[in-house]
């Protein structure tokens, strides 16, 4: 039994998020995505709400749990017994950060391996904090979030 | 008659500003620099006081207007009826951010085309962020900036 | 008048090329599509047969002309009157090269401006060379290339 | 039953390949070490000496095969039912290259997916020119090859 | 007399820069490690504890002092009769704001040169901020940094 | 006593190589610029030529002599009795290529250090082959190399 981790803020999750998740998805029996809940950092949505929009954004696939957590990366893929994580490169500046991250991991478990998957070109241009400065301001998010998160970006910049 | 946009912090202006302002506003009608008033940053300068600073160096060119702006840059370009948005590139990590940037604004309004210019070599390790830090500890920034700017990177740090 | 040129060896044009044509040449009275012939390199298409398959795939835009030509491309530039240089940007790779090769220019002719358009993002993944490949092996190439090309690039591999 | 391709020219094989294969093997039920026979390269050793000295190296591996291949990668993958491309990534460098190879493959096959692993730390120095040059003058290649490859360099460079 | 010197935050300090410190201070009469103490900034160490840490870490090499500084780094350096800049570079990234900084501590005072070395592929993946989230989460980091640093970390993270 | 190498191709030596000589050749006893006579490659000049246009340009500096040399860099650096090798960097593909060699000579070699220097910014867009390609064509070098190259690049390429 092969279980995969896809860890991330996903504050919110983005379509882009979202091809990965379907992507990968399909060579794993179990894939977890793992909300890193980050008391250092003042995300837009809580751990809660993020993890509520990504559930409601994978109900269609089977095998996709969605989780949070604290701490190590490696610590949490332990106790998951999953072996594998899974991360989206869009760009170089993505490819260092992660670099350092897969490599400072395998030094801390060397049971654990990252595959690195190339983010569809259609949302190389996509990020969780380009799609909060766009709701922001008002602009049309419609093809780059789910109905879901789209709906929530509203209620936290508009409905007060 | 073609608008251009020039879009920027320009907190504060420096001659690498300059550089792009003088050789793209030969090419359009009218170069509007639009300062990015955004509530959410905490720049040195308030926009009035870049604004008057950007009037002050670009006097002597004639089509050159200064305007600050806030919300997204594709909503500001098309009240202003301007289609074509000028940006200078340093180095690969502004490269990276501007890409992602270009293409998101592309995506909220096709109509609207970000040109590119390559930073004149003698002003590729100058930054906004780099002359206040030099400026701060007294370091010698004439070559750096027009001399109104000098002039108030003094007051804001020594004449208090 | 404002003249472009949009340089390149288009050996053949690609959808990513097109694009950019199509995308600057609303911007411009004339855009000069500038086909280099440079005898050091050996190209799979001669000058003249790159050109034809240009002109067929831009018949539809009434200022875009095709030219080839030798040597500097600054000299070239000066011959038609033209001041402004488009080039499409697809990755830090192309941004390196095209940086140092816009600086030159500079150098070699201050009145000339090299403006950058990034690719879009559906076509970040192709060049010609790629294109080459995948025909040479009987690969999809339709949605890649104008008709012209495919048909061309049919017969220069398989009809022998 | 997972099958993966890892694809490479191994000219020759080196330890940052073996690396990878050791480190990937592990997560599927077969994994294809696909050499590329090029017949426009110019490699050092033959697609059938390259071969041979890869089974040398991975014979402790239960799970692995090694095969060669002309043409698209992708149609290699679909005879043999694989769905699943591993590459290694060192650099920036390679990682364009590949981001764009990976994008292109996903067009001309959709099922296909690329893993990108990231090479271990100390191999990312590492790779076949580098290698190769080091042996063509006699330098110590003892930690970069398996036996079997720093006997057959000396035996290309030196037994004549 | 040759005096380098080798600046950053060292907060802390790590393997990686112990690296760098004792393969530079070979080449040099007096090597000096000059903690940055930027009043702006908020490290998790104050300079005081970080020089000590420093100064145990180094007590092995005869020839290497530590200093703390504030203020522009060529002003120091003038202080210090120093002419040589020391920096590690890991990535990219890295090389791009180094590559900045250097030219701009050029312009401020053209007597003073960066030498920059490659940080070592062990360490490749390391930094201090890595390190401090691992810590933070009890993860294992004797390998990353001097026991001394890891006995502080310890305390400041669990000894309350 | 101290003794450097600036290894190079030097085909031909450009004010960018002149630039790195001269600020590097007042911090050792002994600058060797070697050539790189590489029988693989078909450079323009002879590495004889190389060397002659090399000493012409730096005969103003006592300490600067000019070898060529065949093989390992780290060989030669042995031979020489120096171990320190000098290294100067443009760009991020500058920086890759030369990141790997760096770590590969100081895996063959422990005593051997490179210390790589920033090129002057006005030099960034420089390079041996941009300059034979502007020579080529009948473009200005004048600013771009000293004027013993000048005059042997018009030979080459004008006086047949």
């Amino acid at each position: 039994m092969k279980i995969a981790i896809y860890p991330g803020s996903f504050d919110p999750i983005t379509y882009g998020h979202l091809d990965i998740i379907e992507r990968s998805a399909r060579f794993f029996d179990n894939l977890i995505v793992a909300v890193l809940s980050n008391p250092q950092k003042q995300p837009l949505f809580t751990a809660e709400e993020r993890m509520i929009m990504i559930k409601e954004s994978v109900k269609h696939i089977s095998n996709v749990e969605v989780e949070s957590f604290q701490g190590l990366l490696v610590d949490f893929a332990r106790i998951k017994k999953a072996r594998i994580i899974i991360k989206g490169l869009r760009a170089v500046s993505d490819f260092e950060y992660e670099f350092q991250m897969a490599l400072m991991n395998k030094k801390l478990d060397d049971c654990v391996e990252t595959f690195f998957m190339m983010t569809s070109a259609k949302y190389s241009y996509l990020s969780s904090s380009v799609v909060k400065e766009v709701a922001r301001f008002g602009g049309c998010i419609r093809d780059l979030v789910p109905t879901v998160v789209e709906t929530q970006l509203k209620k936290k910049f508009f409905s007060k």
